[in-house]
């Protein structure tokens, strides 16, 4: 498989030093591997961190900035970032008022995260947790005990990322992000497998005429693999497989997602289908975002998130935020 | 190949029901294929319109809005939009400052722009036209006499969209685009070829350890297939050929553009070899946008665009946008 890199081993380096070479607003320490906001630490305001694997971009650098994410840790690809990295973004973005850290319900980002709270809270930086783990394709995974955490991780980030700029103390921004996590289910569909630099190879084998039901970003296993389906049979099981776990008909913010490979023009598409089936079903859709955000490197396919988001919710999401990656409203 | 579709006949129809759902502050004509400003027309604003085949999003629907296109016209993909799409739009958009058609080179799209344009002089609509022919690789070329239209549309339609928003007369406008596409080149490379929904199958065939040096957005053949090449070489090449045809060391806008199917993970790794090689050069980076905004379907691959860039152009790049796929300052 070609990719468009010097070698295997510099990928995450050559990509933050592209990442500094593009943004300037930007802080990119490329030797320890954070990116955070210039203007962190900031007064009366809680650090919001985030880092998982390398291969999910423009999730986490590419949300760092005004109105969402303080500092990003990225690690290698696919693999969890290390305590050091976590505790350097804790350092560097607390102002007094402690660190929220936002974790992928992934093993290896779990325990890291862990121990970089416990290794921050000796450094005296009050530091909270959420977990992500929106998934409802499968109860554990390779990587995962319980829920993957997948698309959700964007409405959390910004969502929390709202409530840190308004100045709201940790234990409330913890908690808009906890409700939001719990309001938050995910689904994704893999039409073709993704390939690691390290690798080299697709990492798992997907034949012409299948698709996986229910893959997870590194490409784990789902439910199932069924021959090739159109954009409206794939919307009608990954929305009824959301709302199986998200009963009622409140108005939801909606993420159609792309893995990476699949064109703007056939998630455009995908879109009118999942939003054909949430009509539906009585759901309203408050407002939506399609695009490719929290991708698995070079994989075709997609994913929805639906988040039931109360008036709160609604407006922070509404709330201005300028990253990389997603801007509005400012 | 593998496509999230439901038939290849109704992609375009599809992706527009998508993006009406996903935008409401868009006025999307799914039956006549028109995307329009919901505040259009402007009173003592000049319309800017585009358009040409589907297949590159987010060019051109994506970029319309405030600070930008009033309109864009999507035909099928990797076609045309006719005539009468083109009027349509000219008639939604035009207040009385008359109307700007950015085209991109190829000869489709130049004929039906033309027509449109004499069409819509008989219905008192007072039109400019502006060609986008900024790709070095190759002269003439599979769909176009002279230099392919690429990257440059987009810097086309921006720094011509500020500046229509000021309430600049439509000959300034047309002088300003023109200024702008003739400061700017391009060059594309292909790591893999795309696979359009009619087709079915990649357009062309690029084996496994090569690549495509100066490919065109359709997949139209380039300069030369070589052995595959690092992101540093390839930055060489694509950074060489561009700047072959901008001699001087003038500040720049720097676009590093994928095709679509390239992660952003190493998009951002290549712009740091792009930059490096700008750097050895003596070329200045004035402002630098790294993304996935001028595609060819499920293409891997990469392009870089050059704009040399004075005060003016740049103060009208850094205007405020508002648009599904480029926003800022506002």
């Amino acid at each position: 498989m070609k990719m468009l890199i010097n070698s295997p081993g510099t990928v995450v380096e050559d990509a933050l030093r592209g990442m500094a070479a593009a943004h300037p607003e930007l802080a990119v320490d490329v030797v320890r591997r954070l990116v955070v906001r210039r203007d962190a630490p900031g007064a009366g305001r809680v650090g919001l961190v985030s880092g998982g694997g390398s291969g999910h971009e423009p999730l986490h650098a590419g949300f760092v900035g005004y109105g969402m994410l303080s500092a990003a840790c990225p690690g290698e690809v696919f693999t969890s970032p290390v305590p050091d990295q976590m505790l350097g973004a804790a350092a560097a973005v607390d102002g007094g008022e402690g660190v929220l850290f936002v974790v992928k319900n992934y093993t290896g980002d779990v325990l890291n995260f862990e121990m970089a709270a416990e290794l921050a809270e000796e450094d005296g930086i009050r530091v909270e947790r959420v977990l992500v783990n929106d998934d409802v394709a499968v109860v554990d995974s390779l990587y995962t005990a319980g829920r993957r955490g997948t698309g959700a991780t964007l409405f959390v980030e910004k969502i929390a990322g709202a409530a840190a700029e308004e100045g709201a103390p940790l234990e409330q921004v913890a908690a808009v992000a906890r409700r939001v996590n719990e309001a938050s289910r995910s689904f994704g569909v893999a039409l073709s497998a993704c390939t690691t630099p390290a690798k080299g190879s697709p990492t798992f084998d997907l034949p012409e005429g299948e698709l996986e039901l229910g893959v997870g970003i590194h490409g784990e296993p789902g439910r199932e693999r069924r021959p090739m389906m159109t954009s409206r049979e794939i919307a009608e099981v990954a929305v009824g497989a959301v709302l199986e776990e998200l009963p009622g008909a409140r108005p939801v913010l909606l993420l159609v997602n792309g893995t990476g490979a699949t064109p703007l023009l056939e998630l455009y598409g995908f879109n009118a289908e999942v939003q054909r089936v949430l009509a539906e079903r009585g759901v309203p859709v408050a407002r939506t975002l399609v695009g490719n955000y929290v991708t698995s490197l070079d994989m075709a396919g997609c994913s929805v998130t639906l988040c039931q988001a109360d008036e709160e919710l609604l407006r922070l999401w509404d709330a201005p935020v300028q990253t990389a990656a997603l801007r509005w409203g400012r």
